[in-house]
């Protein structure tokens, strides 16, 4: 029956999940999944926040992309572990490809293991990792509507962070449009801005991620 | 077996997109599939477009989004017809949606039917919808390294058009890398450069546009 092999693989995926979890708790490691449209700067977001977080909390990485190791590349230069996951032609990370890429890391040598999702606003939405929290990721140029039309995906985010501000002068976006979208399916994230690219507004990511903390 | 069921999904898909490629052919009307990232500029491309091409050649739209009427409003401004499907947590457009989205148009009173696909640049690129020519747009503030990982979506592209090409002197953008990747997995498509946002480069995407014909 159709329903019932559904069902059974969003179980054994959840199932799979609760082992990464589980993994992560006994190695004291926070998990990070984020998750975005292509280009809203998971990878440069990571570039400015692994330096702020080293080396008290050191950081690694798990980088999801369909091809190339071009984010790889660029977060092995922090000189931090990154393994980089190829999904083909897959349009997110599933939890057992994360469950292979932890056997990749040291976790022990680790405080927080950060995911970067394959860059797409709908299929990362519905599977759990085995993160401790979700971040999700806007960016201005894409547009003050993404709240609304991708609903799913900022259900369950623990945090919003919406990049690229400096270009908020440049190009028409309201801000308030973005969060009165968003007060009406989630009013438990907390909701970022900040630029990447000059730094501005860091320091309320890095106070929110210094609160965060495995488990729960 | 599971790749039998695959398999007849895939097929059955298929069959659905000829039938409505042949419903379009009939009618005389070219079919354009417009598939892009979330913000990339697909609506407003269309409405820089349709004004255009009306009333010589009237237009109607397709408009695919998980939720919400946005778009269709923007475009329905523009006084043509236009139907939104919402697709709920679907990532894409099907062919059966296409072909039950073609039953609420009047075909014989149009020449162009553009689809606006889901933002997604993963998904969709699997799935013929019945398009006589298939658009893939890409825009400044993504970054220049997206042919290169998401490579499925470009390789089956007619046309590749480059949005909001006047943030190239604001953003670090390389146009060249761009065009290289592209050369790598497609030789066939043409690339256009332009901003929907101040008309700059739209010729040559009308130029093109008015090259097309329905069927091949």
């Amino acid at each position: 029956m159709k329903i019932n092999v559904v069902k059974s693989v969003l179980a054994a995926s959840d199932a799979s999940a609760e082992r990464n979890r589980s993994t992560m708790d006994a190695a004291g490691v926070l998990c990070i999944n984020m998750l975005s449209a292509p280009g809203s700067g998971k990878t440069a977001l990571l570039e400015r926040t692994i330096p702020a977080l080293e080396p008290e909390r050191p950081c690694a990485v798990l980088v999801g992309d369909l091809q190339t190791t071009r984010d790889a590349e660029r977060l092995g230069a922090l000189g931090v572990q990154v393994t980089q996951i190829n999904t083909g032609q897959g349009c997110h990370l599933s939890p057992k490809q994360v469950a292979e890429g932890l056997k990749t890391l040291q976790l022990d040598r680790i405080d927080c293991l950060f995911i970067e999702n394959v860059g797409n606003m709908v299929c990362p939405a519905v599977f759990d990792l085995g993160e401790h929290r979700r971040v999700v990721l806007l960016s201005v140029p894409e547009g003050d509507d993404k709240v609304g039309k991708y609903p799913v995906l900022f259900q369950k985010a623990d945090a919003v962070v919406l990049n690229k501000i400096d270009l908020v002068g440049v190009l028409d976006y309201d801000v308030g449009r973005v969060q009165d979208d968003l007060s009406r399916i989630n009013t438990r994230a907390v909701f970022i801005e900040l630029s990447a690219k000059t730094g501005q507004g860091l320091e309320g990511w890095l106070e929110w991620l210094a609160a965060q903390r495995p488990g729960g």
